[in-house]
């Protein structure tokens, strides 16, 4: 969307910003944020990373800012050369001084740790806290938007599901009166582009191999292929936007390894799809959730999304159906999840001390 | 989504609403705002509707408040009883002292008259405004949006394109930092639900017929048939989301009334679907647009949609493809754009007056 202010002199709030997990997330958030740096200063964004930390790198702290250039190069070996090297977070927190933080390390799945210590602490230490990691929604949603509130900052995690695609945003700020009743949809792309895999001829072992061999697929891959990240992200869906508390052992989870390549090819010739088909629906204050591999008509919405894409499909009290597809989307959408986090955060705190400063005229 | 703020004590704001035009649309807002009147309240959103107006009506003025019960059975005869008639629109805004201006009234698009002196007479008076109606987005968008700024006060228009469904708010708040490189979409219900009759069987003048039977279709339907209703919402997507001033002239035009019902099946059975579909694309600062039937391939997403469903698939720098599909809105889909226009204008204020109070403290 084009910027109604280009042209106009305002002033430029600078936020500082600290990045936790220095993976493919925020090194593509680095550079969405020079590629969209002319943008965000016309709205009056200004950004100076602070302080970037990993198990690699260690704690790296630079209160002046370090060279975001010089970045993407960071090594143990020179990562003192852009900064002063922290003892541990604490440390790092009081020695950067950030306005953000940017969390962004790998999901336990099981206890959401020890991301939910750092967002905790970034909390405590004043800084607004916005993740990529689903872990903390999962497992301490509540603790944290209530923490956040107390610091009166702001804890946000649209890059948890379906990318950067304004899925939270999007009830948050434009659904914010609407009921949501079920949903429905694809949310893992590696069963996804297996299942594709099946179609086009392959056997499941093969069809693994090959999402592996372009990126999609992680080594260990069973995270993904028994429905694990799938039940995580319907958890989180769950316990924000209908804000109901739904542990991923609730959510009744199948993968798709009982599936064999002639299955899915009998079914496509039946003009039907297997999908990984993510579910959940409240009935008052429960809620019934589950993951699994179902035959869909080619016909359903669902079916027609293959590969790396996702959909999501939600029932509401106003709108009978409401679906959000991503047509095949790369880490930048990703990290552009964290970067509207922090355009929103930054929105808000603007038009507040506008109006500050009008009232005190 | 539910609200976070159940059962805590907070300050509610009365906000004074005025509804221009008392149709279909306005009529369902009612409704809406009762139905969810707990929750605005939960919000710290309180209303009260301080007049009404419409041709039948005339202009209905009461800074009381009048009794939302008694709004839906208003008629000529007892107008009166629900407050004081005003002279004139100015006379009306005197009297009735909105802070929100609800524009319904119908669609004018050679002009937008006279829905954009409405709003401009609303904005100038203070108020916000918020439209269903395309007509001021398409002609006078940059002239109304301005004007809000001059006047501290929004100008908002959600329930313009896709009934309620937040795409407007989606760009502005969600996306914002998004560049949109092109769209695609169905938007118009009467061409669709007739492109669907003639593939189930009928001529185009019987589906046409259904149509208007049915109530989707108005007697004279040559507004949708021959495009113009798409082309309206075309422009006004482009003048919003691209920043381009796109006049309703420079959408490349042509409805569906060329069409057979042979020809419309002659294409289903070779697996494609005749759509009326909208297309804009941007080539730097210029934009092409154009509403015309194009036969779809069945696996295309927008051959799926049929009946009154719409879709919008964007194509942006960040996500390649984002796709938003409603399925079989109500009106009350339409009144819910009003309302979110609401919330989301309240919220501004909201957390503007919180920062200011702390500041102050």
């Amino acid at each position: 969307m084009p910027s109604a202010r280009r042209g106009k002199e305002q002033a430029i709030r600078t936020y500082k910003l600290c990045l936790l997990g220095f993976g493919n997330v925020n090194r593509a958030l680095v550079s969405l944020l020079q590629q969209k740096d002319e943008w965000l200063r016309d709205r009056g964004i200004g950004w100076n990373i602070c302080g970037v930390a990993s198990r690699r790198l260690g704690w790296v702290a630079n209160p002046e800012g370090c060279d975001p250039a010089k970045l993407q190069d960071l090594n143990p070996e020179n990562s003192g050369g852009s900064g002063e090297l922290a003892d541990d977070l604490q440390d790092w927190l009081r020695r950067s001084r950030p306005d953000v933080v940017f969390e962004a390390t790998s999901l336990d799945p099981d206890t959401g740790q020890p991301a939910i210590d750092y967002i905790r602490a970034a909390l405590h230490a004043g800084a607004h806290a916005i993740t990529a990691n689903k872990g903390p929604v999962v497992h301490a949603y509540r603790e944290l938007q209530a923490l956040a509130e107390v610091q009166k900052r702001f804890f946000r995690f649209e890059a948890t599901v379906m990318d950067g695609v304004p899925i939270f945003s999007l009830f948050r700020e434009s659904l914010a009166a609407v009921e949501l009743k079920s949903l429905r949809g694809i949310l893992n792309s590696t069963t996804n582009v297996v299942l594709s895999g099946m179609e086009e001829g392959l056997s499941f072992e093969d069809a693994l191999a090959q999402a592996q061999k372009i990126g999609v697929a992680e080594t260990d891959a069973s995270h993904d292929i028994d429905g694990w990240d799938a039940a995580v992200k319907v958890a989180a869906l769950v316990n924000v936007l209908m804000g109901i508390r739904l542990r991923i052992e609730e959510v009744q989870r199948e993968g798709i390894r009982g599936l064999t390549g002639e299955k899915v090819r009998a079914a496509l010739n039946r003009g039907c799809r297997y999908k990984l088909v993510c579910r959940a629906g409240r009935d008052g204050n429960s809620v019934t959730a589950s993951v699994r591999p179902e035959i869909l008509p080619i016909s359903d919405p669902l079916a027609g999304v293959s590969g790396t894409s996702s959909i999501v499909s939600f029932e509401t009290d106003i709108f009978p159906g409401l679906t959000i597809t991503e047509f095949n989307p790369g880490v930048q959408a990703t990290a552009y999840g964290m970067l509207s986090d922090l355009i929103g955060i930054a929105d808000r705190e603007k038009s507040s001390s506008a109006l500050a400063t009008e009232q005190e005229q």
